[in-house]
């Protein structure tokens, strides 16, 4: 049945998908102090000035400039002291022709001044009497008005999603509460006969649900919410039944349902029932994760995973991932580590399809070396041994040892 | 004051403190469901076998490889169909020469079978006549016994990080709780007469409060726990009561409080004074970030951080963040992401210091270029403005525009 359905590369599978989804993510607005990794749903732009104050960069003395010009440690200038700016406050003094002011790394600058002397190339002469061994220009060492930021900048672009420092930022500006993409909601549906529950022995022929968690722990790395729907066994009813449930509660349903063509064949018709359009892609030139069905039911993208769990990983990060980065309106992709490194060994792959190899990295010689982690497709310690992937391009007959390459780390 | 201490280079002064601070994490146990990116507090080793049972890895029949010796598409082999092997249950039939029963992925190989014929590579004569086109070998097609996992095989280390595959991975073997280090308590310690909430107004000369945020952001994102002590003024009864606070209540303190040589001083003296061996690193030769203070108070880290927002991150960078990771046993410090790109423009540097320079990095013809944001110290924005930091080690004089070096993306 599902080779009636054309077997899409990678990227066209993907684009398939998104040529169906509209993206209009809901918004909320969150204190800043709370919105670390949040995606921000609204250009962000200053009410305010900063700093809103000329301040001083240095410690030193507030001066006129023009009264140090000409001043060498040969020739000082002499000023007289005035006073001192404190922190925190309008210093409640002004700065006459050959006089100066104390000032602090932060401080305001003073009414009549216009440059800051640092302290090391002054000397104090008396309480009252300063020496200035060196000439500084109008503006030296002083943080000008709006020099940062000024009412009306752009601040930070929809679709960015905020860092530390854009946290600090915008608390900067009093920008306390910012409008953000909602967290998604990611159902997400397992399905076998052979599947029990991790803390459940599994009977003679039974395994332990391994991608609900694995899955789960995906969606909440990227900062989504995952919903587990359970384990259906493998009879249309009871996995059309869940996945209609996950279909009403969540922005996104997964379906991770066997690995058998029977069971490969029932998701299909599962999800094709779903809504409209339905299946748009059931097979992928991609290995591991050639059966896998992308569609979308009356607006909500559905997933078809396989069950196989290597599989079910690289399908969830070539599909989902950048779907739900998609859906929350973030301006770049997941943000994926990457490394290059040397292949250690010859690897095959078939021409026309990408692949997918589990590697582990070494460093040798400064240089990172990418070794295959081999394993039959079904068993997941290949997984847990590896340190990423490295990706074979659809059109390379595969790598010689030796060769760069880019591995994405798990 | 401060001059006393000798100025060190960044990695001598983090192993400075790293020899006075004794690591040994409180260890917790949690659900391994949610234990994503938690650090293990001790090996695992597996209990249990996996598979526990010999599997299929095809769609097909299971027989006797020596059933289909010979077996062509000319010459194929007839073999007699029993029965069929159904998911999650221990097969109640035993294949018998000149015998195969069907069986799905994933399906428990039943006794008297040793591979399985792919589906793809037989032909149904009559519903109990199979014919098989090739020749199987012993164990083709199956997933042994343990070939994933042993008893006693050594699963993930002390020290490792989980990822969801881990997650999942253990799950498969019934490790429902985990053994991993508690999360740390890090205290933020403000001081500033200039400083205010971000709620409030700043009046003339005063500033709201960024580093508290920025830094309690940075904790968070490595998993750890920020608890925003206040600000203090820049008295040091003030000061030295909030620290104490701080270090009776947190396992690490960070004070960040101004930028000018007084208020440096005074926290100097305040962290000094809170215990032994206290002080270590007084100035390292970095920029920004020369005034930056490592103490041991009594088994606790304190970190001085200077008041300027960038120095505040980059040293946050360079020595909160492998104590934080090596406090949790982590065997490796912060995930960080780098890139290689180019400079874009020529920028200098004095031998003798690390610099971190602010950039942005702009693809052109498939390559990374970096290009510095500059801007006086004290701004915030040139932080937001940046991807990444460029890092320009103590023996180099600067970078020659068009030369490679490794940015650490924010």
């Amino acid at each position: 049945m599902h080779e009636l359905f054309n077997v899409l590369a990678p990227r066209d599978a993907l684009q398939m998908l998104e040529r169906h989804l509209e993206c209009s993510p809901r918004v909320e607005n969150v204190p800043t102090r709370e919105a670390l990794d949040r995606v921000l749903a609204a250009d962000v732009r200053s009410a305010e000035t900063l700093p809103a104050f000329a301040r001083s960069t240095m410690d030193g003395f507030a001066v006129r400039a023009a009264d140090t010009f000409g001043a060498s440690e040969g020739l000082p200038a002499y000023l007289s002291l005035i006073g001192e700016v404190l922190m925190g406050q309008a210093p409640d003094l002004r700065v006459g022709v050959g006089e100066l002011a104390r000032i602090m790394t932060g401080g305001m600058i003073p009414r009549g001044a216009d440059a800051v002397v640092m302290v090391e190339q002054t000397q104090e002469v008396d309480p009252t009497t300063i020496e200035v061994l060196r000439p500084v220009a109008p503006g030296e060492h002083v943080l000008q008005v709006g020099e940062d930021v000024r009412v009306g900048d752009a601040l930070l672009p929809r679709g960015h999603s905020l860092r530390p420092q854009d946290i600090g930022g915008l608390l900067a500006l009093g920008v306390v509460q910012v409008s953000v993409s909602a967290r998604l909601t990611v159902a997400i549906v397992s399905g076998g006969d052979e599947i029990v529950a991790p803390e459940e022995t599994p009977g003679p022929g039974q395994v332990r649900d391994i991608n609900s968690y694995t899955l789960a722990a995906l969606v909440r790395r990227m900062g989504h919410i995952p919903l587990l729907m359970g384990v259906a066994p493998d009879v249309y009813e009871d996995l059309e039944r869940l996945a209609r449930e996950a279909l009403a509660q969540a922005d996104v349903v997964i379906v991770s349902a066997g690995s058998s063509v029977s069971t490969r064949d029932m998701t299909g018709r599962v999800i094709a029932g779903l809504g409209q359009p339905g299946v748009l892609v059931h097979g992928v030139s991609l290995k591991p994760g050639k059966p896998t069905i992308l569609a979308v039911c009356d607006g909500t993208p559905v997933f078809g995973l396989p069950g196989n769990p290597v599989s079910c990983m690289v399908t969830f990060d070539l599909f989902v991932a950048p779907t739900l980065a998609r859906m929350s309106g973030a301006s770049h992709g997941p943000a994926r580590r990457t490394v290059s490194a040397r292949v250690a060994r010859n690897i095959a792959s078939a021409s026309g399809r990408e692949d997918y190899i589990q590697v582990r990295l070494e460093r040798r010689d400064g240089e990172w070396w990418a070794d295959p982690v081999f394993g039959k497709s079904g068993l997941i310690y290949t997984l847990v041994r590896a340190d990423g992937m490295l990706r074979i391009g659809l059109d390379l007959g595969g790598l010689a040892a030796g060769e760069w390459a880019e591995v994405v780390l798990f």
